[in-house]
């Protein structure tokens, strides 16, 4: 169903001249995932890679670990008041004797003391990674990720030039692209890719660099480290939380990936 | 607690050459926002303005109404498990008779049928608001509109250069400025000038508007209909469902606002 882009009526105001054109916009819809019929959330999301996404969020969110744990992924069947199916709810049918989520436990919420802090989400990450990002002998040169920046952007150009999507990519070390995707929300595109991973049978992501195009917070880093990613890259700014949960981890947090040039926060090292 | 920024050690590479230094940082920290004692939600956010932020936050989700319905706001009292106050823990007590929200009934999850879609989500807001943008009678000069971005951008500066911060920015129709707020999430940084609203009982905000320096997503959109805000004006570019939901709600939308250039996506007739 890849509605990337849809066209809507615009008056173009520029000084005193004022014109009416058609422009070319992103498509935003909501995308419900549901677990074995249940609704666990509601995503706003660009749609295209629907499947992915869905597997991509349920394995960051801790509630598959691998491709089998997810027994059939499937839009919802039946139609709206209108008659029509919507493609915007996804139903995934887990292993069975898998837990399923409580959407009421999402995002640490249960907690019953004052103690939710950059800490508490730091632990909580590192009780529910399967992962040592830390462990990987990962190493990548300077001279390929400065590349990637520009080849992503080529990349998106394919999709869209709406300015409003945010792009992700895998690469391999030796600086081959795996997989892009792109959505309006930072953390689908994020979920897209590491989604395709997982219909692949490529997680953990061990020996991959994931690269995206605006800014790292906690969300995304926290995506990486649930992959088994171990290079973050990212061309804009990091966040206090980002730099402290890529630390802990043991993940190389890259930021303002711009030309030769850029910040590298955690496991330099891996950087030669 | 207006931690917004702190300071981590950095590698700044720069072709072969390679310099450690510290840096600045945006800081982002879970906030819980409890109702009544119950957990409501946890958004990573950037400390300050928390109370605004949660007052906002239960505006723009049809929680409260007006500021009489929040009888106290406090931080949790008592301690985490070091013993310290993380701040990051606020509890909103409502009016006796108010109903306390579901977490689990956020973001329409509750469907049962197919039908969750872009229509169903301005179905949503439509029933959720007690304002209407559309009759509001606000215009604003073109030219007004042209100088809003660079004092945000000023106003910006005042409080962090990290390049990390999404900023939010209320002016009345004759440009004045009346709050600026700042947030490593975008949503944030308008419940947060909404709340500030809220907390000063200028809801519904007639006679404004909102101008946010990235995108304008449904999400957005949506804020600024829940506080009656006439006119919407982003840096960046609008996706489909906020120009829908602002053409359904008679909400002007302004995009691309740079320079003396913009793209009026609804309610034209109000850019004078």
């Amino acid at each position: 169903m890849g509605r990337l882009t849809t066209r809507r009526r615009v008056s173009r105001r520029t000084g005193d001249t004022s014109a009416e054109r058609v422009e070319t916009l992103v498509v935003e819809e909501p995308l419900e995932i549901r677990v074995n019929g249940a609704p666990l959330t509601v995503t706003m999301r660009t749609p295209g890679s629907d499947v992915e996404l869905a597997q991509g969020f349920l394995l960051t969110e801790a509630v598959v670990t691998q491709r089998a744990d997810i027994a059939t992924v499937a839009y919802c069947r039946g139609a709206d008041a209108d008659g029509a199916n919507s493609y915007n709810v996804l139903d995934v049918s887990l292993r069975p004797g898998l837990p399923v989520p409580d959407s009421a436990m999402r995002n640490f919420t249960a907690t019953s003391s004052c103690g939710v802090c950059g800490k508490a989400a730091l632990d909580a990450v590192y009780l529910a990674t399967r992962h040592s990002p830390g462990d990987d002998p990962a190493t990548v040169a300077a001279t390929t990720l400065a590349t990637m920046p520009e080849r992503l952007r080529a990349a998106q150009k394919v999709f869209a030039v709406t300015g409003g999507l945010h792009g992700a990519a895998l690469f391999g070390l030796d600086g081959a692209l795996l997989a892009v995707r792109e959505d309006i929300g930072r953390h689908n595109a994020v979920d897209k890719v590491i989604g395709w991973a997982l219909e692949n049978d490529h997680i953990p992501l061990t020996g991959t660099v994931l690269l995206v195009s605006g800014r790292a917070s906690f969300e995304l880093t926290q995506k990486a480290v649930m992959a088994g990613i171990p290079i973050l890259a990212a061309v804009s700014a990091p966040s206090s939380l980002a730099v402290d949960l890529a630390a802990q981890s043991g993940l190389t947090l890259v930021a303002f990936l711009r030309g030769d040039s850029m910040n590298v926060y955690s496991r330099a090292d891996r950087i030669t």
